[in-house]
């Protein structure tokens, strides 16, 4: 039976502490509790609660961000802050950024910016996205675009207002992908896509004109859920993932979810009939998984315990994922084990068939089912269009067309339906624009720290030939994980590879994988 | 990849808004929203969080206390009830306790609870109890009442302490009744269980000497964990419990927690070789959680859509566990399909032995595996001595011999060592005194209940027979559910049965059970 009651944990008197930087580490912490309440509302929301509770579930999400909103606005929180900032600039004044100046800045930075945007606004926008996201979701089937518009044009109008109230430098979409890429840039981002594009589409004509074809169909049997399961804890343990400090749960969509470094949460879906589908989103979410795992103890419940950027978060599960998971030496280990929970599924089928399959390349129209190599140009027709769609320079009313355009010349595939074109994704609707890019960001920056792990362990591909994954692990701990937030994506990029961020580490890899793969 | 953001639900203008009650109301709303957040921590506490997790939660839980003692004792807060009470006086003034006036004075009971007992104090228990339970899982194994007894002395002392500041007009311990079971008083629980204990005595002696037998063997064959869960979903169904609206897991030790009216998670625990163990427990909670699904939907997020009192929420457990659950005309219809799964096991087993066998009465040594009928002695001695501690006519030193005394002569049993006499259970540990008689209350109201029930609905023992369980559940739902905390648990009795609550409707319902299945 349950019986409501206080729990309290001695907290230091305030008064008697003349340190302000360790008052202020309190309040942080305090403030990453309340977000790990938050973290699990919304986790359970997706994976545990009944039907009938959603609306209940709202009012405790929105009455939990309302205390966080007053808590991070606090102008008392403000003073402590300075207080700190004054304390650590004068006693602790050194040339580099130590960890406590990263940590200032890094919570200075997520106060203001929420202390930028009015009330009223973000009031407007939470509003107006989630009764976008429902009218997506009611006229995307029908292609009634006549009445989704209307409502994108609203979405689009106040993340514009949220860039002003934001400020930035180079154009307003910069606003945007500073949310998600802290530090990105649209005159970076461009040139940086615009030369993926033009690696990728000559690599995609050479695969067309293969003369191997992939043979799809051994990935489409009928595969137990229940062995499926088993295998995958095989696969996220071996990684490293700690199930001691985390779970893999089933949700309509696959996700993360660090509630804390040491209670992460993962998920996955399973169809009998599509192996690869949980397999790698197993994959995918355990490098999501390992990163939020990965942060020190030290700095638990603060800025310096989270991911810096959603694009290094992508770096990390797409490195699993596609990297190591869709290598042939990751199935020189993985596939007699696999055939041992699925022999009559896969017992006769080769390691070259498989890998080969698990790679198949098909031009296709939905992003969440394309391979690896046409899901950066999905990406990259939507930064295109959205940053257009950002800057006035395209109407909504013109993207039903412009979409089309964009899929015949960059995939060579036909838009026949809006459902099937530019209504599939949910993002647009939630406001998410300058979100997409970090997709392939990760993909990018995956590819670039795994050349960099290949020089760091000679040995690597033998290592994973033989299933031995945690020395990958350990060095993707020591170089990424548990820097946190401590350096922008960019830093963290040039420290760990010794090069600024650069397309061709993931065109060189994905070339080398098909030429061998496809044969030409 | 998950990605922080706010959530806002609009909230009316305070200012634009007259009305003081309805000011009230969304506040209280936001409270129990935040509750809500509070009681998932918990539930997945114990239900899905990874080992590891254990430090982070508890700040989680820490840190949302802070923020609901804050707005409980928020000043703002108490200007806008003393409002809200002088509007409803003034404007809606009738005889009677209507729905407002009872929110209104529940609401103001709980908040001026908090507001009585100093933090600090607050902040002691918290710690002592917590500590406490820690000494007692690593001391209890041992018998080790040297290291006990002085955290058992602090807690008491601690708990004295509360009194005083939640005041009393009786005597002290009236203060800790009062928690659990608003209203009740030492003068008249005393002889409620003096009185139950008279008749249950002689009772329990007849069954001694009765010539049947139960044949609890049968209970303790494999059961398949697969299968017992199958089952338990059937039962839970057709009782009511809407599994749209809540769940049923697998904890340690069984509980129910009612996040929301639409959201209400129950456990229970299964072993092979315990059939009734996952089954009664299952019934048991789903009593609770019928109790929790079963508030107004206007109540919604207030006092008047929770439970009144531990008593009347454990009488709906009771009642369902025992009245319905352990009686043949239940298993009349449930004894077939429990059969049908688990044909090897049954197959052979009559009715009446099943009945005998799950209605098995012994005298034994440890609360939690007792019986319908000697769990009431249990509770009556742990009552007695509890309230010789708190008043200080029985010192914590002398409690062992105390105990050895009352169990010898309530259920002659002779206890041989601590581990299974007074440190067997957490309770006191937790600070948890005033507590133990609600479950005896429970067993005495769900058998008044069920007496009226009967009365209401002649064809009751039917409707069981034929596994019919919709009419009673809604006659539950009708006269003591959708009430909430509108009437006390007195008040309720009185309504829902026209008299006071009296132990001789338990006494009789044990008398007829028993004479029928021992055949005395």
């Amino acid at each position: 039976s349950n019986l409501f009651s206080f729990h309290y944990i001695k907290m230091p008197n305030f008064n008697e502490m003349k340190n302000a930087y360790q008052k202020l580490l309190i309040e942080i912490r305090e403030l990453y509790a309340l977000r790990q309440a938050q973290a699990l509302l919304s986790w359970d929301q997706e994976t545990m609660m009944p039907a009938k509770a959603g609306e209940g579930r709202s009012e405790a999400i929105a009455a939990l961000s309302k205390v966080l909103h007053e808590r991070y606005c606090s102008p008392h929180l403000g003073e402590t802050l300075a207080e700190a900032t004054t304390q650590i600039d004068q006693k602790e004044s050194q040339g580099s950024r130590d960890s406590k100046k990263a940590l200032l800045y890094e919570f200075k930075r997520d106060r203001d910016k929420i202390l930028k945007i009015p009330t009223t606004l973000a009031e407007e926008l939470a509003k107006t996205t989630s009764q976008t996201q429902q009218i997506w979701a009611e006229t995307r089937q029908k292609n009634d675009t006549q009445s989704f518009n209307p409502w994108l044009k609203k979405v689009l109008e106040l993340r514009r207002q949220e860039a002003e109230c934001l400020g930035y430098e180079g154009c307003a979409y910069d606003a945007m992908l500073d949310q998600y890429e802290v530090g990105l840039r649209v005159s970076t981002l461009t040139p940086l896509f615009r030369n993926l594009k033009n690696q990728l589409i000559p690599l995609l004509n050479k695969i067309r004109e293969a003369p191997r074809q992939a043979r799809r169909d051994i990935l489409k049997q009928n595969f137990s859920i229940e062995k499926q399961k088993i295998f995958n804890q095989i696969i996220l343990t071996d990684m490293g993932f700690d199930l001691d400090a985390g779970r893999l749960d089933v949700s309509a969509h696959p996700f993360t979810e660090g509630l804390w470094p040491q209670d992460v949460r993962l998920t996955t879906r399973y169809r009998e009939d599509d192996l690869p589908g949980a397999l790698f989103s197993t994959l995918h979410e355990g490098g999501h998984g390992l990163y939020e795992q990965g942060f020190l103890p030290e700095n638990y419940g603060g800025p310096l315990a989270e991911a810096v950027s959603l694009g290094i978060h992508e770096s990390q599960s797409r490195l699993w994922e596609n990297q190591v998971g869709r290598s042939s030496q990751y199935w020189t280990h993985y596939l007699p084990i696999l055939k041992d929970h699925f022999p009559d599924q896969l017992a006769s089928v080769s390691l070259k068939d498989f890998t080969l399959a698990i790679n198949a390349v098909t031009p296709s129209l939905i992003r969440v089912e394309a391979d690896e190599l046409t899901y950066n140009l999905h990406i990259i027709v939507r930064y295109e269009l959205e940053q257009a769609l950002f800057s006035r320079q395209l109407e909504v009313d013109d993207l039903e067309e412009a979409w089309k355009a964009k899929y015949q010349e960059v995939l060579g595939v036909t838009v026949s339906e809006p459902k099937n074109g530019y209504m599939q994704d949910v993002h647009w609707s939630c406001g998410l624009m300058g979100y997409f890019p970090t997709y392939t960001l990760g993909n990018m920056y995956g590819a670039q720290f795994f050349a960099a792990a290949r020089t760091a362990m000679p040995n690597l591909d033998e290592q994973i030939e033989r299933g031995s994954l945690l020395e990958l692990r350990n060095w993707l701990g020591k170089e990424i994980h548990c820097w946190g937030r401590q350096y922008s994506p960019r830093e963290l990029v040039k420290k760990v590879t010794g090069k600024e961020p650069d397309p061709v580490y993931l065109s060189n890899y994905l070339e080398q994988k098909y030429k061998q793969l496809y044969g030409f």
